[in-house]
């Protein structure tokens, strides 16, 4: 780290009061403290700072506001039945990060600053850290351009910022299969697109069809491609797979499904167990006529906040197919018990995917 | 107007010294006052004022941030010769960013309200408004999430705002025919996405399109459609027009184009001129064809900044085609020059399309 890069920290005076970790819900309370660089062009990257968690100024013409240039990235940290502190894979994050900055014409950040940053930041505000089964610290690193400019044009100043939020366990009722709609309409995104990039507009184009799914009484959707509506792309805002007669698949990254990390988290525990994986086009039809023919065994999304979330019908058009007789799928659990295991220290961890703060 | 929608005042007691009409460029300089007002679910939308141009605050976990849910529009305010300042099919403007709310899961505003700031607002500060010959000043009213909250949903809580200002004449040396290159990688916007609406994410995607083409001595991109990559979709952020073997021709709004208010005020004048205009899909290839068969008479992207932009130049792969001897189109000339007449006031309206400001 250069002298330019050293974090600087000014300690919140006014801590807030903790919410009870049994009514914690998701991404609605943050800590004291907040991480803050700022970027300027022909400076780079700079003032490195943890200060208080408060507003900030904008300007109204920030090029953030209208033209949308800024990425993000969620991670959670967790307590330990040791009572340690750890992240769950956060280079992973970092690299995704600076290819989201790549796409979207933003200026990349050192990675290892970036990973002191979330260890410095946790470890100041850890007291925020629930301990109640399933939850967990939420980190959300996001950087934007402020240029008050209303050129389209990639903005020649940026903010980066690390925010915290305690939020409570995905499942409060235990884990349950959740309905699914087959988008026929909406897409999510194209190929040639920014779908691969963890950007903000993939995000507010995606709210209609989950309006309409929810209002006709779907968890999610199921996203299928821009160009055939025919192959399986993501459910929501998770990646996907399906177990078929023995097999799990997931569609492959073609440039328009986000590399997700849970995603790969879940793929490398299956192959390490044995289990055949195959990253290819998955169509909805082949779903359908799997079910149809008994060999659809388990379907499930994957993601840092439901880590993995069954799925226990699927709607498409006017079919419908219950999957596993709505049930969780033995191999959807597994993968669920050993991610949250390894990332709250109840199970081996022989990846090294958990990094401890302190 | 209810009194809930009353529109206050706030002066700026500190004006800024204007900017020298001949050293302006696009969207760098603001002027004084700018209109916002605020919406919370349960009360709509509330508290219109007109207040001093000045950076605001927001949360950290503001949506608009994190998930781009925002939307603009653009639009400008003219000086006639006669000293009349006017705004120009404003009412279009207004009824698309309500379009553009629909499909970004964001409230609705009443659309006479809006007019009226508009037109307060502008007449405020109407000293800005540069009258030499092709300046103009450029209005932005935009919507974007401000609730806090880091899951994916609508936000409960919007601030809209008109901010404004002076700009350049978009031809400083002139009008002249620009180099295009036929985006053959990224692409704009899927049927089914957000295409036709103005929000951020469309142009936080399309940056990166830009700068490879800038880097190659290109000025803007040629999009095609995201299922083919054959049909012609748009040209930068304009609309796109050709005329071949005397007939003119437009891609059909199909769901991914945006609907532009200079590309209707096209299809109208033209018909107005007793001229063919078809709305249909078109191919890169049909273009490619007809100016190798000497049909190509003239291509041209519309929007509100340039108003008319004639191509020269077309390059696809390894294809180049050259358009009308590199010259501005009679017809391009003909367009730009009754618009921005009858944006002026030099040309008679026989459309009703000028709205006078005071």
């Amino acid at each position: 780290m250069t002298a330019k890069n050293k974090i600087t920290v000014k300690r919140n005076a006014q801590p807030k009061e903790k919410p009870a970790t049994d009514q914690l819900a998701f991404g609605t309370v943050f800590t004291d403290h907040m991480f803050v660089m700022d970027y300027t062009e022909g400076t780079g990257w700079h003032d490195a700072r943890i200060v208080p968690y408060e507003p900030f100024m904008l300007d109204p013409a920030a090029i953030v506001l209208h033209y949308g240039q800024t990425v993000f990235e969620g991670l959670k940290a967790y307590v330990t039945d040791d009572k340690e502190v750890v992240l769950f894979r956060p280079d992973e994050n970092m690299k995704r990060l600076n290819r989201s900055n790549e796409r979207l014409c933003m200026p990349n950040f050192d990675e290892e600053l970036m990973l002191d940053a979330l260890k410095e930041l946790v470890s100041l505000d850890k007291e925020w850290i629930p301990d109640r089964e399933g939850t967990s610290l939420y980190i959300r690193p996001f950087i934007f351009a402020t240029q008050p400019y209303l050129g389209v044009a990639p903005s020649k100043t940026y903010r980066l910022m690390i925010i915290l939020s305690p939020v409570g366990a995905y499942y409060k009722e235990g884990m349950n299969p959740v309905k699914i709609a087959v988008e026929s309409e909406f897409v999510r995104a194209a190929v040639g697109g920014t779908g691969s990039a963890k950007t903000a507009g993939n995000y507010a184009g995606a709210m209609k069809a989950q309006e309409v799914a929810e209002a006709a009484g779907y968890s999610q959707v199921l996203w299928l491609d821009a160009k055939e509506h025919k192959y399986i792309e993501e459910v929501g805002a998770m990646n996907v797979f399906f177990k078929i007669n023995g097999e799990v698949i997931t569609p492959s990254l073609n440039g328009s499904i986000l590399e997700g990390i849970t995603r790969k988290s879940v793929i490398e525990l299956l192959q390490s167990w044995g289990f055949p994986v195959t990253e290819r086009k998955v169509s909805i039809q082949e779903i359908f006529d799997a079910n149809a023919a008994g060999t659809l065994e388990e379907a499930f999304g994957t993601g840092t906040a439901a880590v993995i979330s069954p799925m226990g019908e699927l709607s498409w058009g006017d079919e419908k197919c219950e999957i596993n007789g709505n049930q969780i799928g033995e191999l959807s659990l597994k993968l669920y018990e050993t991610i949250t295991g390894i990332q709250t220290g109840r199970v081996e961890d022989p990846f090294n995917w958990v990094v401890k703060v302190d």
